[in-house]
């Protein structure tokens, strides 16, 4: 593992880390923020899960949620959205390949190689972390932004007792009706609409749920609404009774304004599920 | 109008009184609760809907609410559920006559006589509440529980203008499709369907939604979730990008004693509402 960069931050450290993936089979970034707690004993981590065309950098810089950790003792963890590199495959669009990994691992070629981020988010980097970090892997919550909150709500009901609570800012939450998730499906998953259900987080609500609160905010200004869906999870979450809300914002777009508005009560939200004993 | 008592509360007074109804053909009895800033200048209101089988009595002894109305220097008014007393049609079921009125005009015989809840509580009752005690008519806002919840939504979306926010206690949320609806209003309005429209809040969310917040509570331990439908209240608002949000509250019941845990949100998200310039 290489320190790429630490700056001081709200009494903690805003680390930049690389390592070789061997999930990947490439070179990984990932951002970790640790609050001044940790310097005396292993503190709670919030997973953020970041949406497309970002790296680890995107919500490190924008999101505002140091602040907020700092005060609940929270760490932070900042992974990336994809395999990057040479001989990583990629394409031309926005919305697939490198910054589009979807938190799934492919089994199509060219992608099945490399893009296994469902495997990175929920293992590899977990123990890398908890193994070389004061963070305490006993109180983890996961949280993302459109893409990321796919990913975040995803983990969350298929790996139960590993979350303690889950979140999402905008997230595309029925990916399996969305073009935002049909594509790239089809591309990383293959044709096989089978494969695709363990991935779209409505449909895992019906089948599964999460044994944990559950908070998600929508903007009603989104330019991505169509795509996103959040009627289907609210329709799901309600149907199952699942222990959680779920809010409408109105007049904020798909932005980090928008993220980093609500960023406060999100991170409140998980400190109390983190610190509940 | 007669004083039937009068109590000092909260440094305010809880009233109730009764008038000579010409809408409903009756003596109606209401509650209302006026906060100690109403010997001053006219306060706000905050309208209160009950539910099956409740009169203007249950929610003024069981909600909670004149605490945190005192507070927030908010009046709250408790009509009652239904025409009542000699003369008026009931029925032995508790979800059909009196105590469940549903908040609609009957056109059926033999409910159209008296039982004319939607106007009694859209205009009858505001008209003599407005002119008789220090509230003002331009800042009103609705909440109810079950049945009441549903009376809330739909009046709150069929009555632009008059009402800046709008929450709901386990709401009726789509009677059309449920036996807490069908059946009574098959019996007020009749066998078109069409006319039921009007009266269910998941359909006019979809069709006019509401010009501001919305907040829904719902248990998720509540023993009628099944007649109450929130998934489709969720979806409709979601699908609407209406302004609000929707809670699962994990292990409450339908009782006063989930009422009055949340009655301290709604007042609060009601008074921001309320002293919004």
């Amino acid at each position: 593992m290489k320190t790429i960069s630490e700056n001081k931050c709200f009494g903690g450290v805003q680390g930049v880390y690389s390592h070789a993936s061997e999930v990947c089979g490439c070179d990984m970034t990932f951002g970790l923020f640790l609050p001044r707690e940790a310097a005396e004993e292993p503190v709670p981590v919030l997973w953020y899960l970041s949406g497309l065309t970002c790296t680890h950098e995107n919500a490190m810089i924008k999101a505002g949620a140091q602040a907020w950790a700092a005060d609940h003792a929270v760490a932070l963890v900042f992974p990336d959205t994809s395999p990057r590199g040479e001989g990583v495959a990629d394409d031309a669009a926005y919305d697939l390949g490198q910054g589009a990994g979807f938190y799934v691992n492919a089994t199509e070629a060219p992608w099945a190689a490399h893009y296994r981020m469902w495997d990175y988010v929920a293992e590899e980097l977990p123990a890398l972390v908890t193994a070389t970090f004061a963070i305490d892997d006993e109180r983890q919550s996961i949280t993302g932004h459109s893409m990321g909150g796919h990913g975040a709500l995803t983990l969350a009901m298929r790996l139960p007792g590993r979350f303690r609570s889950v979140s999402a800012f905008a997230p595309i939450a029925s990916p399996t009706a969305s073009d935002w998730g049909r594509k790239q499906f089809a591309a990383y998953l293959g044709k096989d609409e089978a494969a695709w259900a363990a991935h779209d987080a409505s449909l895992l609500m019906r089948r599964l749920g999460f044994d944990g609160p559950v908070l998600v905010d929508q903007g009603s200004k989104d330019q991505f609404l169509d795509l996103l869906k959040p009627e289907a999870l609210a329709h799901a979450m309600m149907e199952r009774r699942q222990n959680g809300q779920v809010r409408m914002q109105p007049g904020y777009d798909h932005s980090y304004f928008f993220v980093s508005t609500f960023m406060a009560d999100h991170v409140a939200f998980h400190a109390e599920a983190l610190y509940r004993d």
